[in-house]
Order: C-alpha cells, then sequence, then structure tokens
C-alpha cells in the first residue's frame, strides 16, 4: 500500500483539477454532519463518468487502498469519516439528470443530483421524488445510507423507490442491480442489497428510480394530545382505518418549547402530531369527518386542517427547521442525533423512556418521530468538552438502543450504522452478522471499500463504546 | 455422498412418520404446477419445528445431500423439482399463525400456512395479507418465490411485505433477517436477498409479514377499448393521476373468449379492463368521474362499475378461473404459462408482439396481464407429445423473453427463475451474475440448496434450451 504510487497512478487517467491533496480540501471531505470524528483522507477525487470511477476503484484494488465515497456530507452516523489513510471519491461532478420517464414513473440520475435538484426538474411534468430525510443530500448518498423521511408512512423508504443501480465494485468492475420493470422475481435481490451497503460492497454510480404523480389535493393537519400514550394511539387507529397518511410527525413538549422560541411559532406545548393527507377533495373531506371521530376517541385536545400551500408549507418547515432551532439555542453545544425505530406497540413506552432518560441523565435535548413508522429521534445537545457529559450522552444512547432491540426494533430506522452503530451490530443480528459478513468478504476481499463502517470485522465486534471528539 | 446414511441419520431425531419413502409421496413431491420434469426425490420429510429443521439441514450438509424445500407445490417454473438425488423438506406441518399484532398490523406465521388460512384469521382483526398470486400457495413458498399477483400495483409484491424471516442456513445455522420494525438501515438487507432466493440460501421457517386494515369501501369496475394500445394508454395516465388502482387487469380477446366460453359469461371479447380501487365512498365517487374522463381520451367504448362484493368476487372469480378456463377447454393439452414484466411504456409492444408470434407460430394462447406493473402472461395450451409444437412453443417463450430484455424488463415478474428460466439470467444480468453467484458460493460452498435452481452454476451458464417432458 503506498498512496503516492496510487495518487501518481490516478494522473494517467484523470485530469489534474479532478485530483485535490489540498488540505482544505482533504479536510472538508473528512467530517459529516455528525459528531464522529476520524482521520483526514489523503486526496480527494472528482469523477465524471461511470468509466473514471471504475478506473480509480481498480488503481484502488491494486494499491490496495482504502475508498470512500462522498456525496454532500449530510450523513449522521460518521459514514464518510475516513478511519484510516484512504482515497475520498466526490460524486458531485456526476450531477445530471439523464432520463425522466412520465409514462414509467421513472428517472434515472447521476448520484451526485440532490433530491431538491431533482424535484425541481420532475415537477416541470406533473411528478416527485417521495423520499425527503431533511437534508439536500445527493441521491446517491440517500441510497447508499437507504435513507428515509416524513413521507416513507405513504411512500417507502430509499430502497422501495429503486428500480436499477449501476454500481462499480471493488474490482473496478460495473454491474446493474435491476431493470426497469416495476417488479421482477428473477435472480437474488441485489438492488435492495447494495441499498443501504454504505458503500462497503461498490460505488454507486447511476439510479433508475421511481417517482410519483404530484397528488390533486393535500391536505395538513395538527392534533394536540394530553399524552405522548394518546398521540401514538391515535396513529395506530388511524393506520388501521386505511386513511392515506402522507405524513405523521410526533413532536413533544420541548421539542416545541424549543421551536416556538425560535421559529417565532406559538405552537401549544404539549404532544403534538403534525399531518398530512394526500387524496382528492371529496376523500378528503370525508376523512377527515373520520379522522375527527378517531382522534376524539383519544382524548384529541384540538385538531386543526390547513389547505393552502403557504400555510402547508410553514407547517412543514417548522418540522424541518427543528434540528436549527436546537442547534441555535444552544451555541458551544453540538447536536447528537439518535434514531431508533420500534414496533408501533412499543412506541409511546420508547418515548416515555428517552423522556425519562433524558431528565435522569440530566442532558438537554427534544423528541421527535416519524410516529407513522414506529420510527423517532432524540435530538441531544451536548458539550463536547465536558467529558462526563458526553459519558452520560452515551448511555443515554445505549439505553435507547438496548430498549428498541428488546423490543424487536432496530438501531436504526433511518440515519444507518456508518462508523457510530457498528457496536450495536452483534446485539442487532446475532448469527445473521455472520452472513452479511461473509456477503462482504465474498465482494470485497480486500476489503479496501469503506472499511469501518457498517460491519464490524470478522472477530472485531466488540467495538469501544465512547464518543470520539 | 450416501443417501442410506442420510435417511438413518434422520431418524436420529425425526419421528417415523415425519420421513417417507413412499413411492407415491416422493413423485407427489417431484413435481409443480409447471411442465417442467426432472427427477424424483429420495426422501420426503416433514420437520414439525425449526429445531428439527435445522438437524435436517446439519445432516444434509454432514453428508452432502441436496435439499428441495417444498410448501404446496404450486410454482410455475420447477422450483421443486429435483434435478439430482435429493431429500424434498415439506413444509405443510409447520403450518401455525404464531401472532397476529393489529396495533403493528404485523402477523407472525409458520412457512406452511396458506394465503387463504392467514386471510381467514385476520378477517376477525378486520385485517388482511394483500398478495394473491392466485393458487392458495404457502407463505413460505410464496416468499421464496417473491410472489406477487392482481394487487401488487397497489400494496406491492412479497418482499415488500417481509419485516423478518427465520432462516436455516445449509449448516444447519439459524439466522433472523429482519425485525419487526417498520422501516431499517441496520446492516445489509438479508430480508431482500431470502425474498426471492427459491431456497437456493436456506429454508423459511418463520415469517413476519405486514397486513393492512380492510378498505372501507372497495369498488370494481370493467372498461372495454378498441385496442390494447388503448387500454395500456389508458392505465399510464390513470397511475399518472394518483387514482388509488388496488388491481388493473388486461385481457385480451381470446382470453375473453375462452372465458366466456367456460364460464358461461358474456364480455364483450375486445381489449378488457378489469380494475379495482380501495377508499372511502366519496373519495371514490369523485375518482370515478376523474377516471371516466381519462378513459374517454383513450376511446374506451365502455365503462362499468360494480360496488357489491358479490359482484365484485363474480368479476375476480372470471379472471382467476383464466387459467383453468383453458386447461378445461384443451383436454389432453399441458398449460405453459409465460411471465414477462416490461417498463410500462413497452408493454402494449409487447403485447402486441406476443399476439403476433402466437399467431405466426400457430400456438393456442391467450394473453393477460397486471398491466398496472407491466407484468403480463401468456398462457399456452402445449400437446407435450408433439416435439414439433414444443419446439415452436420454446421459440416464443425465447422470443417473448428476449423483446422484454432488449427493452430494460424482466425474464420474470412474479413466477420466478426455477430451473425455466435460468437459461436467461447471464441474458437478463450480465456481470451481476457473477456477484450473486458469489453470495450464493459464499453461503452455500458445498451447492447443497435447490442445486438447478434460480442461478446457473459458475461456468455453466448456457443451458439446454428444450422443454423437458
Amino acid at each position: 500500500m503506498s498512496v503516492t504510487a496510487f495518487v501518481e497512478s490516478l494522473h494517467e487517467f484523470l485530469q489534474k483539477d479532478q485530483i485535490s491533496e489540498n488540505e482544505t480540501v482533504r479536510e472538508q471531505h473528512s467530517v459529516d454532519e455528525s459528531y464522529h470524528k476520524g482521520s483526514i483522507t489523503q486526496v480527494v477525487v472528482f469523477p465524471r463518468s461511470t468509466e473514471e470511477t471504475s478506473q480509480i476503484l481498480a488503481a484502488a484494488s491494486k494499491h490496495v487502498i482504502p475508498v470512500v465515497p462522498f456525496g454532500l456530507g449530510t450523513s449522521l452516523e460518521g459514514h464518510v469519516v475516513p478511519m484510516q489513510e484512504c482515497v475520498t471519491i466526490d460524486f458531485t461532478e456526476m450531477n445530471a439528470v439523464l432520463e425522466v420517464s412520465p409514462d414509467d414513473l421513472i428517472v434515472k440520475v447521476q448520484p451526485g443530483v440532490t433530491r431538491s435538484q431533482l424535484n425541481k426538474e420532475l415537477k416541470k411534468h406533473g411528478l416527485f421524488f417521495s423520499v425527503d430525510p431533511g437534508a439536500d443530500a445527493t441521491l446517491g448518498g440517500m441510497a447508499a445510507t437507504n435513507a428515509s423521511g416524513t413521507t416513507s408512512v405513504r411512500y417507502g423508504i430509499m430502497r422501495d423507490q429503486v428500480r436499477d443501480l449501476e454500481v462499480v465494485l471493488a474490482s473496478g468492475e460495473v454491474i446493474h442491480t435491476g431493470s426497469k420493470a416495476a417488479k421482477s422475481s428473477a435472480g437474488l435481490h441485489l438492488n435492495g442489497l447494495f441499498v443501504g451497503s454504505e458503500g462497503i460492497l461498490g460505488c454507486i454510480t447511476e439510479l433508475t428510480l421511481k417517482v410519483y404523480g404530484i397528488p390533486e389535493y393535500e391536505m395538513a393537519g395538527r392534533a394536540t394530545f394530553p399524552s405522548v400514550e394518546n398521540a401514538v394511539q391515535a396513529v395506530v387507529s388511524l393506520l388501521q382505518s386505511g386513511i392515506p397518511i402522507a405524513r405523521v410527525e410526533l413532536l413533544d413538549e420541548i421539542s416545541l418549547k424549543q421551536l416556538n422560541h425560535h421559529q417565532k411559532t406559538d405552537y401549544p406545548e404539549i404532544p403534538t402530531l403534525f399531518m398530512e393527507f394526500h387524496g382528492n377533495e371529496a376523500g378528503l373531506a370525508q376523512d377527515v369527518d373520520f379522522m375527527k371521530e378517531i382522534v376524539s376517541m383519544y382524548d384529541c385536545e384540538a385538531i386543526e386542517f390547513v389547505t393552502n400551500n403557504a400555510e402547508r408549507n410553514r407547517l412543514w418547515e417548522a418540522r424541518h427547521n427543528l434540528a436549527y432551532s436546537f442547534i441555535h439555542g444552544y451555541p458551544g453545544r453540538k447536536m447528537m442525533v439518535t434514531d431508533v425505530c420500534v414496533p408501533i406497540s412499543e412506541l409511546a413506552g420508547a418515548v416515555r423512556h428517552a423522556q425519562e432518560q433524558l431528565s435522569e441523565l440530566n442532558l438537554i435535548g427534544g423528541v421527535t418521530g416519524h410516529v407513522g413508522d414506529g420510527n423517532f429521534h432524540v435530538i441531544l445537545m451536548i458539550d463536547l468538552a465536558d467529558e462526563e457529559e458526553k459519558a452520560r450522552a452515551n448511555t443515554f444512547n445505549e439505553s435507547l438502543v438496548a430498549y428498541g432491540l428488546e423490543r424487536n426494533g432496530t438501531s436504526t430506522g433511518e440515519h444507518g450504522v456508518g462508523y457510530g452503530k457498528q457496536k450495536y451490530m452483534e446485539q442487532e443480528f446475532g448469527a445473521a452478522l455472520g452472513v452479511m459478513q461473509q456477503i462482504k468478504a465474498a465482494l470485497d476481499p480486500q476489503g479496501i471499500l469503506n472499511p469501518g463502517k457498517l460491519l464490524p470485522a470478522k472477530g472485531e465486534n466488540v467495538y469501544e463504546s465512547v464518543i470520539k471528539s
């Protein structure tokens, strides 16, 4: 392994401006939005084609240089943070929308296209892309981490939208994992395997994705409840009723307080559901009546609907700005966001547990959740200079994940594993972790693809459980 | 490899009545509903628990005996047909519904539970399981082949319903592929990998599946069109409009003729869509107006709706009996059903191509399709004693698959690969087939799991392309 020889070989097929050893560029490409820290990448490359990506991987394979793929660095568990000397591949120059097929309701894009860039293009055709993780991430990154968000309760997660990926393997070989067909029972399901594989099996160079017609009618609303339990139980009933919920977000007392303070809103500071429904006007009018009946059974204190776009956008903007409300509210502290997903029948208990732990461990934080999926986040604001507080935050995280796993949930509903959650993989998967490691070993025998992420190396399942700073 | 020693070892942990070497039993377990023929299994075992299944696999592994998992033998591409000496594991004695969780909208079942058995149980809770492949298959078999059917356009395919599988690996080791959480970004996506793996990676011993609330209101309808092109284009527009189509099936002239003749129905014998919509009454009333507007743009000749259950059931019963109408209409001939899925923009052309080829090759058959997914079947009625006719049927199949693959479709939308479609895997997947073979080799190094199915063995990609009889 010689980085110098590797970088020299890059010059054989890349232009000068596609290779950067500049310290600032390297540092910018060695962090994400999480609190995880690692080492600094040796070199950043900017491929403009699949062929160039293939050449980079082939060279990395030859010189045994670790490879970290990079979109816009919005990951939340250290996915793009180098754990050793490596090359970082920045895909933002591969950012073309290659094909929009309204008849097939699919689109073909390069990995550096962002969510908002795609939606701007799709709007011309009356279409939209459904996955909204909050950040304006690249679609390559969203596929690599199996992103999801507020609309997943209706339209599904990133994995549900992927028809085909073009992937460059460790060797430089290029494969396609699927087709343009809406469904298939042919072969092993490589689409599903590569989505969420966090760069440890290959680099995504093209995506064919499912898109949707913009709904005829959209309606948003807010419902307040005396307790988190009541709010969650109301959502369970709404889901069972078949009412077409497009989004349903829970905000707890502390989150609403933070929101009101920093967004100048005046929401009641009690457990609240932010909701959205897609359908036609007559159908939604009937649903509203039914909904009011359902939520009243769970002592809903007030329910209000808005149908005009400006009001609807204001509601979701407030929700999306929740994290920033915390960040701006606590200068000098760093956000540490957890992400557990439990069976929905366990959600109220899990949220209550989180609130109790926050109070017991004397931590600053609020709970918010995609309750339709049983997925929730706790936004903690941590003083990274305070070792003792960091230890308490770590205890909190451990306790929350353990609570979720004991109830047959998962350690991460949407943020992914990256560096931060590898230590929980053995507890979550048991013997199945061995199967994952076998697949990794078969497809990346030298272990050059994003090492130190997603899967603990064989025989190395117990990671130190401290927050690096 | 000694079958005798293997069978002897089975007696160490199974009861006598769980092991059958009876010739009739063996023969019954060596065929499916397809025209594919192989050899006769050596022994059939009937495990009653995961532990027994694990012991069977461990013994098979030790004695290097091929293993074929078996549900009710309703597969359509020879999935359960032995290709060499083997043990067949019949899972029908593992047929308990283990858990129904209405709050979580999930159910846990053993692999031998059938679709109708599950729905009978779920009805008590106001719930239903969505995947309907026609046959009353076992859920283990449906997961193994990634089944789908008429309702997939709304609720998704089998893979979309699986939250967790308990799987016994070749070694006898037991793993869980997921959790009860509605979504997860942890680990590699083993759920998706094992669904549709046709028994070549492991045997499914338990399934946790997503279920749905029975819709408030269901409405079915029929619309007739002057051509297949017009019918398909109308479906594209309906999909883009966001109208909640729960089923949309195309029947061609010949299929309707066959149906009328054998079901005593009097449907017009022109291209027809059978449709179903789920929602609330007011919403569907508004959708009907919109729908009429849309289909009229494609020269719809007549559109009729039924809302009472009896009439609705009659419509879908007719559709489900289509295959039997062909079978009963041609005694002495064997049904050979193809199954291609293309991007929907290519569907009209593909159906036209199929109709032309049927006529050119002088074959008896009709076209029917899940047009919302771009998936269609051609039901051929073949005289298996006529070698020349079999060759023409084979030419037809090859031509149809080639047409689909050239247009970025898939060789099978729902029936799976089994024995019958292995020969197309290299053409469909190219270099990605190598990745699938590497995964298979890593997880089943002795190659004992359902050999000769799904993936052509390495270096053996060109299969004889004849119909065995």
